[in-house]
């Protein structure tokens, strides 16, 4: 564990504290309904109440950060769509376009999106957050796609992304990402982080065929048989990952730290939460994991986190899109636990009674 | 099909008109977005703009019925819950303390309350929609639940409440109820409409012990071998459904009637369907299964509908709240659907592009 005293710098992110945990359950017992038929709903209301360290848990200016960053390995064709794509949809989040946008505006979520280190030239509008590491990773194919510095650099900047919107009064925060290829650097963190073979961590991205899938496996099997590093955390992260991915994976722990309630989105998002999950396990107690995805992997890697989706919508987009739907579900847990009556208060009787 | 000339007087559903599917599915295949990534969000805005008849489909003042309604099955003890609760219940609703009450409030979603026949006193309250067709059903261990012209009232009524949303503008509408016993009613008609053994159909409802649910089992054979009946719709519904349960079918015809969206509950609100589903079976295609509830049986009525449900929550309330929670998702739908730009407009390249 060399990298352990570099990672010194980072947020430190408690256990969940459990004192309420009885207090809370009482409560949701106690609602005029039987026990337990609300379900996730109930889980959802306890685990925020937890977070929160509050019966009264609530959802406050929910917020979505979408990390946008460019990588290297794209140019072993690993992905049907050219790299210039990564600033085209930027571009487009920034004009209101994408489906990130109509998803978080319908459902009131502050978004952001901020250019982690998109290779192609970005359009300065006033609505992008301009902290690029560099112009895209090197390709991980031949070198590591980034330096340890680069690494904790995006980390703690995107550490600093969250502690802006906590500052600003959010209790929930989720993260989306864009970054052609994205999908090759988190299966290759998959694979080390998870300790799964490659052919199990690589699908089929943004939509290769069957040939583009099988050419993809190759490219990355060797890739990773390339890299004689440790399985650290820092060390894979700064050998495969990518600038959005490393900024995600510092905004977790920010996030953790700053006691929100986050929303993990689909499989680079939890690519992201496996570097962060390895540096302070404990992040994954603040995690409300958003939904299954469709790529190839996502399942296996929530069974890694012992993780339950809220929702399998047969999604594979990205963005944060997953995490932008699951807002209205804790707004509905917050509602419940906050305005139900209980049998007492109401004047129902309980089961069993005469 | 002796019934059939009696129920010339119900609401007529047309086929979907599918004028539209290929204007639909191209614009939402030009989204910015790989084709197919947002999964059911698309079957969504594809369903929807069908139903609408238009490209630009819409959620326009979103309403949830709740038909309450008293079960004289529950004197054979197939609930844990004493009959009284349906009454208090339906309080609760009235002053804004249950489950349905928070989920809908936080989803602006409009809330109606009917008395479909409740056979306790039930407070006169100005948000009350008191249209009682009985005080409660009759006991179906002996005797049919009610009589067909009592099933035709109470559809009739179901249907009317429906047109009252629709001239307000209700574009979407789901159905939720509170019955003591009602889970017993709709194990019945699942039983006989969907040809499936007795003990297939019948779960624990609020929360039966293993004696309680071996004690349900025996009272439903027995009540199901006492009625030599025909399987119409009309005769199963008479013979073991309640007036809620009723209210609802005819609730399913009018809104499809009316070419709203509508959104199916749980367990009592899926059997309800399967009896308007017997009469008309478009009224399917104007319907989207909100969550699949974890009383037993759902998922195999799910199933006898060709139905993907939306969620899936592990919840067992009833109300309509599984329905509410449904809402936010067709919002998203027509969200992106009205407000993502194309590949063309936001000048991002498509796949293989060089």
């Amino acid at each position: 564990m060399t990298s352990t005293p570099r990672l010194s710098g980072l947020p430190q992110v408690e256990p969940l504290d459990q004192t309420l945990r009885d207090e809370l359950q009482h409560i949701i017992d106690t609602k005029t309904k039987p026990p337990g038929s609300l379900g996730r709903l109930e889980t959802l209301a306890r685990q925020m109440g937890l977070i929160q360290r509050t019966t009264r848990p609530t959802v406050e200016r929910p917020a979505l950060i979408v990390f946008a960053g460019d990588h290297g390995i794209a140019a072993e064709g690993v992905s049907p769509y050219p790299q210039a794509v990564t600033a085209q949809m930027v571009a487009n989040f920034l004009a209101g376009g994408a489906a990130v946008n109509a998803l978080s505006r319908v459902a009131g979520i502050e978004l952001e999106v901020v250019n982690a280190g998109i290779a192609t030239p970005v359009p300065r509008t006033d609505g992008l957050v301009d902290i690029p590491v560099a112009a895209g990773t090197r390709n991980f194919a031949y070198e590591p796609a980034m330096t340890h510095d680069q690494a904790l650099i995006a980390m703690q900047a995107g550490g600093a992304r969250v502690r802006h919107h906590a500052a600003l009064g959010s209790n929930v925060i989720g993260f989306g990402e864009m970054g052609i290829a994205n999908t090759s650097a988190a299966a290759c963190l998959m694979s080390r982080l998870c300790g799964v073979p490659i052919d199990e961590c690589v699908g089929r991205g943004t939509g290769l065929d069957n040939a583009g899938l099988a050419k993809k496996r190759n490219v990355l099997a060797a890739a990773l048989a390339h890299h004689d590093i440790s399985n650290t955390p820092l060390d894979v992260l700064a050998t495969f990952g990518g600038f959005e991915i490393a900024m995600m994976a510092g905004a977790y722990l920010a996030a953790a730290e700053a006691r929100m309630t986050i929303l993990v989105d689909g499989f680079i998002a939890s690519s992201a939460l496996l570097v962060a999950d390895a540096i302070a396990p404990n992040v994954r107690e603040y995690c409300v994991f958003a939904h299954a995805s469709n790529e190839a992997g996502h399942r296996r890697m929530l069974d890694h986190f012992g993780a339950l989706p809220l929702l399998s919508l047969d999604m594979r987009l990205g963005e944060g899109t997953g995490a932008a739907l699951a807002v209205p579900l804790l707004r509905a847990a917050s509602a419940f636990i906050n305005e139900m009556a209980s049998f007492e208060s109401a004047g129902v009787a309980t089961r069993d009674a005469p």
